[in-house]
């Protein structure tokens, strides 16, 4: 139930299919897609949206394009030259995204290592971004359970912000991911999704993925969000992250950092679930992180008809900067991180390498 | 250029003249009210919005209630008996507007007064509504000049919400006269205006109106409030008010609240501006103050089509209450409140009580 296949391999593996989520919650329409093009434009048109979900949707084209220079007869020099602009188109179709460039440099080393012949490249990049999506599911469990422990066991009214469910990721979702297995266990939830304008990810993928699992799940307005927290309603706010900083800075969706001086202000705790693969320790802090600017159409005529004027001025940053220290945890996927966030992300990215090594 | 004529009398005086606001900004359409349900409707559908426009709009259509009233030979016992339905369905329409009841009970007061015959009374009724909206007019103009005197000389960074503008006024606004004066006298202003969901009055109707005024205005979705501050691009938060409780709680559109968070979390100067028949000295505070709930398809499919799933639960109130101790200063057409207060507000009305008497 709370997996939905957001992004996963087409039955004859030669395409990536995708579910669409710009025609939710209408439509539920799935789509192929076999070119590095028809990914770029996915991913920019948020057909495939969250962190995790458009790292393992790339990586899965990088390994297509990979399987179709092969198939040209390629040689494994061509194949890898070939594949570096597939690697560009990729990773600036969302630049704020920093598990689209993990996956993307996880697929690279995997063709650079590999001294086999093109076709026996091509075959271990699907592999690997196989592996890529396996593990993210498995990612989203071990968050899930981390994070439960952080619920009251009593149940919980709770406000999360965008979309970081099973949406976002390859299995049950990163900042949605407890809530699921609370769920499951039979503790009461009520979840306030935030619509989050201006692509309203709240109210079409949020409430949508949470009422089809038969969690109570209320939509309100992104500005309803301090009205909640006054009348008692919110026990702790989680969120997911498209980038966390070796300092702990939190780039997620724009309005994450309005919820953050809310949620300070009604001394509610704000947690942000993410993979490890989302903190970037090349990033000092979040003014390093490049913020991506929507189109003011988006904002003007989001839905239909024209809601402001032809022409005015907008100002519309995709995301914003969650200061570290206005986050109460940070639940990954190897554990619960506390404040001071830069020793403990340290540390966690040390274990991790040593993990892999 | 500031005053738009939101409300007026049409040419021959048998019927409100409104500019119906539901179709901006696309289309600049006025519509002519001749009868009591049609203005409460008008009222619910917010073709007419802003709490002194509501109040000037109530009056006048009371006031052709009685004219009505008169024309069928009524005397006058039978026309103020015959005028206490319309009072109620008017007074009812908008139950957080606490300006519709003050016009309303200044109408019925009246009537109530006069003793000459039915079609006297009437005729007095009308002109009062008249004075209601000349009254309104000046108050504009009174704001505006007390609040420049808040504005950095030098121009500003100014963020709204909602609307508070030549729009909602029989004049050229609350929140936004002093802009007007401002922008008059050379000052440059760089306007910032909230869209406000759900029914988008700042990307529909301030970020039309101060354009068309040739103000410098930006307009954002509501979760990007927070980043503006942060950003430093804010040097105040200007808004109106539905209704001021004698403790200086403010009850304004959703969203407020937060924008009050944010601006004191970010030690910006947070300015109200409101008439004084905006202040109920009868609500001691925010708590006593009745909060409309909006309809939920107005979130779930508020720009045509369904953008969240069919039946989810919405929580939507059409307001929201600031403390008192959130507000900077209440700019009112008697001047400018401080606080505290409670203390100001008792003086204020004490002084216009006498100012009237």
């Amino acid at each position: 139930m709370s997996e939905l296949g957001a992004v996963r391999w087409s039955p004859d593996g030669r395409a990536v299919d995708l579910l669409d989520q710009t025609l939710l919650p209408e439509h539920e329409t799935r789509i192929e897609i076999t070119t590095v093009d028809a990914m770029v434009e996915a991913i920019r048109a948020l057909r495939v949206r969250g962190a995790p979900a458009i790292g393992i949707a790339a990586a899965m084209a990088y390994a297509l394009e990979a399987a179709r220079l092969a198939g040209t007869g390629a040689d494994v020099t061509s194949l890898r030259e070939g594949l570096e602009p597939a690697y560009d188109r990729l990773v600036s179709a969302r630049p704020t995204a920093v598990n689209l460039r993990w996956a993307l440099d996880r697929l690279r080393a995997r063709a650079a290592a590999d001294c086999a012949d093109a076709r026996a490249v091509a075959r271990a990049l699907k592999a690997e971004a196989s592996a890529i999506l396996e593990e993210d599911r498995a990612m989203c469990e071990r968050i899930g359970r981390f994070g439960l422990d952080l619920l009251p066991a009593g149940g919980a009214g709770v406000l999360t912000h965008c979309n970081a469910g099973s949406l976002a990721t390859g299995g049950m979702g990163t900042a949605l991911a407890p809530l699921y297995l609370a769920h499951a266990e039979g503790r009461v939830l009520r979840v306030y999704a935030d619509e989050t304008r201006p692509l309203l990810q709240g109210s079409r993928l949020t409430a949508w993925e949470l009422g089809r699992s038969g969690i109570d799940v209320t939509l309100v307005v992104d500005s309803v969000a301090g009205v909640l927290m006054r009348e008692g309603r919110i026990d702790l706010v989680i969120v997911g992250a498209d980038r966390i900083a070796a300092n702990g800075d939190v780039a997620n969706k724009v309005g994450t950092y309005s919820l953050s001086v809310l949620a300070r202000h009604h001394d509610v705790p704000f947690y942000v679930a993410a993979p490890v693969s989302t903190i970037d320790v090349d990033t000092p802090d979040g003014a390093a992180i490049p913020i991506e600017q929507r189109e003011a159409s988006e904002v003007r005529a989001g839905f239909g008809r024209a809601t402001a004027p032809a022409g005015v001025t907008v100002y519309a940053p995709a995301f914003d900067v969650t200061p570290a220290e206005h986050v109460t945890a940070i639940i990954t996927d190897r554990g619960v991180l506390r404040p001071p966030y830069g020793p403990a992300i340290a540390a966690l990215v040390r274990d991790a390498r040593k993990g892999t090594a």
